[in-house]
């Protein structure tokens, strides 16, 4: 699959200069933007402004703030619209036979995503600048939230609250550890397995995540403030 | 827990300053070649040789491979060590009662871990030392395999053969991602979640990892050569 979610190629030949000179302008502000004021904190008016273009330049140019994003941070593909347009293709062919094969459905897409080696190496670039660097730590964190969890929950059904945002990135953390344990560890023989062999291991633990029990305790569900195990303060 | 598990203090004032040097050549020697061979090819004779001493000093100060790896990379303890000690005294604890609970008390008792702060720091130096340099990464996949994957596929009574060793790297896929996730990225409401929260949501994860149906095509159980979907090449 992979190719039909890839971002438009630059035309390069056929783009006037004073065309490329801008988007790369435009870039280069994207990039500071979002590495000094995180994903959420940077705006397109604020990009626009550090390169002297006209907010209404970059909507043309980008459309919106996630596919700026992706396009500042070289990622092939734009997150959302993968989770979005896949696993909302799945659900209108499945109807109510979706949601119990959602956590094998996910799996199955980010495999294969990551089976497309720019979209790996994006990724693993995200991944490694998260890993050492404060900047890439809140660009990852808030993105990841803004975005994935997002689309993650909205796609699944979950509600918008802090228990669909616990079971989602309940799911970012096996996603996460997934991608390091395969590809930047390379862990054997989890490295080799196929992904058919990786959907069955751990398309159940997506499942759950999204639509099983995770305990009566979870942050959703506080505990009862007047179980005997927490009595009121004095 | 943790302070059990801690390394022995160094005994500054107390040691004399000729052994306090040996032990920073040691050190240094250790460091260089767990970079440059990875864990498995660094071996105590020449790390010895590069720090001008007899092998058997190495093994009077350090003891064992892992615990001279452990205190050259300023680990608080060592990993294979709190496995073996902790799911060990709670596998005789509780007898027959153990298997079914051990995805649930590995998630306890990592999670216990990860709150003494040099554990946590130490963890994560790792993960980013493999995640920004080729050493770093065959020097913790070696660790990873030789002490951790080995321990724990011990204490759990897996076999030390295909199967036992996915079942402990899936386990690993989910512990470096919860550990990413909730201390490196930071995601809410994942990083405030309680230890016991997690070991309810991600219990129940382990315990399939090590014990449960991860489907019929593991890498342990190769797809039937005579199976329909698989006929023999012309």
């Amino acid at each position: 699959m992979g190719s039909v979610y890839l971002m438009e190629a630059r035309r390069g030949p056929g783009r006037r200069a004073g065309e490329t000179r801008t988007r790369e302008a435009i870039l280069d502000a994207a990039r500071r933007r979002f590495g000094e004021q995180g994903y959420d904190g940077a705006t397109i008016r604020g990009i626009a402004a550090d390169a002297g273009v006209n907010p209404a330049l970059v909507h043309h140019f980008y459309g919106t703030k996630e596919r700026l994003f992706a396009a500042a941070m070289r990622l092939p593909v734009v997150p959302s619209e993968i989770i979005t347009s896949v696993l909302g293709a799945e659900r209108d062919r499945l109807g109510p036979g979706f949601l119990p094969r959602i956590g094998e459905i996910l799996t199955g897409t980010m495999l294969r995503a990551w089976d497309v080696a720019d979209i790996r190496t994006a990724f693993l670039g995200l991944l490694r600048s998260a890993a050492t660097s404060d900047q890439g730590v809140v660009m990852l964190r808030e993105f990841v939230t803004s975005t994935i969890v997002a689309s993650l929950t909205q796609v699944a059904g979950l509600g918008d609250d802090a228990e669909g945002r616990y079971r989602a990135t309940l799911v970012a953390s096996q996603v996460v550890g997934l991608g390091f344990a395969r590809y930047v560890l390379g862990l054997e023989p989890l490295a080799s397995a196929t992904a058919e062999e990786l959907t069955k291991a751990i398309g159940p633990t997506m499942q759950r995540y999204l639509t099983g029990d995770i305990g009566p305790e979870s942050p959703a569900n506080p505990a009862n403030p007047e179980s005997p195990e927490s009595p009121a303060r004095p």
